[in-house]
């Protein structure tokens, strides 16, 4: 059974933004204050939400009640009227779900450019009013896909002092390959009672090992948003000494959702994980991975279930990372195939056909520079990305 | 009838080193020493080749005679031995082309990984040089194809003090996308009379203006080499009054080259010109031009020719250039469809249809910035740039 968090309630309905015969317009609400937290997408063009909500974040740090989401536009490259709709529909949702509209924060993605269809929400909001309580986070989770195959639910707990806390994520994400569209939206929710500031650096570390581990820095879309809420509705308090499990558990949750953000790439057979070891330092070691894991032609050669070593080191060698090439080792499914700047000239294709033609498949890079390290997960490149992408608006 | 330089041979055979019934072994040589200048990957990981035409370069700039190339292997991460396959190739053909050694300028292309097939490069040498003066440059651009559709050359000519200088180019590539495979050879050859730092010069501005507008910086595979040689067969001496004139000529001649690149782009379909005006900086003009040029979303879009603007201001956003959200102005075929930060509300889509049905597609981007701008040629992404590179090695 999902240990649910107390005190939250779920509602979801259909309100025919722009798809049919399902939910697309979502809430999750708070039975009392909660402390909130956000990591924001860093694109120029950033949506009318992510501005709304930052704006929240920044006047308003005590008094979260809800999240307010839709599917379907992104409310994104719509201007003042786009931020001017955002605002209208926080005014409507107060009066329906009975909490000051300054306390919801709004969350939108599909597709940019369309302005939200107002008459819409404004009919639908009274509908999901009624809906609340009698929803499931796993109603939230469909409500809010877009491209996704599947919902993404994850969650765990920490004990503190004999108490448990508990942590429940949301996602919606699968343009995972390079995700500059309004692709990825998060909510964490705990019952466990954590201050701002804290919950704060604990979401932005769990958000930069899990979320940001699958995606090049600032590769983010216009709506990009991870939001966590804590509303002490378990009545333990997590405090300093606790910090540390706790960020932990939400990590762990966080990285859950990650995988299957990948595991969800659009089209994607494959979820890689690149791991580049003994960098000279972190950047390094990221910059490394990163390059690897964004290369199309070691990701169709991933497709094509080929332990092409050759593509991953002229990726490597291009990615600005500090290393002596004749140090390189890179290993696939634990098997060095490239030692020390060279192949080890063996029969890979037959030795790592198990590995290669699995679900997972390891990459490791030694750089024997540092002591630094860092993983990447990434999808593959095949035929289904490219059917999704080339008619995604039609 | 193309105007070939004067004082060069070509030689052309099959070696068998991958391809059958097919040449994969050329030769270019001068009849008399030529200035030479080059310009190089700058991947860590640099192909033998590489290393030892760079070698030359430094050590002696006057005595280019010949140029030597295979096709299957790129003599890449093969480490010190096959730095010597690669010095014992070049005596041999000192032998069998009768110029020194330190004088021929060897190229690799094909798989990295492999040691060249020394037995055959052996056997080949005599039969390639019986070819030489019987075959053409056709033949040497055929024989260094690898996943090339088809063969590339272009020429220009200058007039320098109404006496004509000729300028032919020869080049084979087809991964570029992101072309960080043993992909790229160029050689330009000119029967002008041009000293060998006003060469290098030339060379480099040509190449910055062409194939490097086709390639993201550093996104250089472990062989690719521009090699320009000037033996003055014209005997026409290009002084330094007709040094702008012949640059501008080079240029060409390697932007026709780079467009043919682009054109058969593996799998692609469509060449896609981004221009960004109005940048702060040039460096900012060609940071938003290749984030564009190189979003995987953006690719498939031309590929299912969608005019998707949200897919190209989602790019620009994120590419680190400078700019006000709210002035952008984005251009597709010379129509505006997104207009200071909004989308034009048009019916793009049929109003487009006939241009990005086409194979050439305008995207332009005006940040309204400064005065800078840059342009970059991309090929779209579809179903058969996943076929080629998912079993490539296969």
């Amino acid at each position: 059974m999902i240990p649910i968090p107390k005190g939250y309630r779920y509602a979801a309905t259909a309100a025919g933004f722009k798809y049919s015969g399902r939910n697309d317009l979502a809430a999750i609400v708070s039975e009392r204050d909660a402390h909130v937290a956000g990591v924001f997408t860093k694109n120029a063009f950033t949506a009318a939400p992510v501005m709304q909500c930052k704006e929240q974040l920044a006047a308003n740090l005590t008094t979260a009640r809800a999240i307010l989401v839709n599917a379907g536009q992104a409310n994104a490259c719509t201007g003042e009227a786009g931020l001017a709709d955002c605002r209208l529909t926080l005014e409507w949702a107060e009066q329906e779900l009975g909490v000051p509209a300054g306390s919801i924060y709004p969350c939108s993605t599909g597709v940019i450019g369309p302005r939200l269809p107002m008459d819409k929400f404004r009919s639908s909001l009274p509908v999901l009013a009624d809906t609340l309580g009698h929803s499931s986070p796993l109603d939230v989770a469909k409500a809010i896909m877009t491209t996704d195959a599947f919902p993404k639910l994850a969650w765990g707990a920490v004990e503190v002092h004999g108490h448990e806390v508990r942590i429940l994520g949301i996602c919606k994400g699968a343009g995972m390959i390079c995700p500059d569209m309004a692709t990825m939206l998060g909510f964490i929710l705990t019952d466990g009672g954590v201050e701002q500031g804290a919950l704060q650096t604990a979401l932005s570390r769990a958000v930069d090992a899990s979320f940001n581990a699958v995606t090049v820095d600032g590769d983010t879309s216009t709506n990009d948003t991870v939001l966590a809420l804590a509303n002490n509705g378990s009545g333990v308090v997590v405090g300093s000494d606790a910090m540390d499990a706790f960020t932990e558990a939400l990590t762990e949750v966080c990285q859950a959702l990650a995988y299957m953000l990948v595991q969800d790439g659009e089209g994607a057979t494959k979820v890689v994980s690149i791991t580049v070891r003994r960098a000279a330092s972190e950047a390094d070691a990221k910059l490394a991975a990163r390059t690897i894991a964004h290369s199309p032609l070691v990701k169709t050669a991933m497709f094509g279930c080929d332990a092409n070593w050759g593509r991953i080191v002229a990726a490597l060698g291009r990615s600005g990372a500090q290393f002596n090439p004749d140090h390189v080792t890179v290993r696939i499914g634990n098997v060095a195939i490239f030692e020390r700047g060279v192949p080890v000239h063996e029969d890979f294709d037959s030795l790592l056909a198990p590995h290669m033609q699995g679900r997972d498949i390891r990459i490791e890079v030694d750089l024997d520079e540092g002591g630094a390290y860092a993983t990447v997960l990434a999808s593959d490149l095949g035929h289904e990305y490219v059917n999704i992408n080339a008619d995604y608006r039609s």
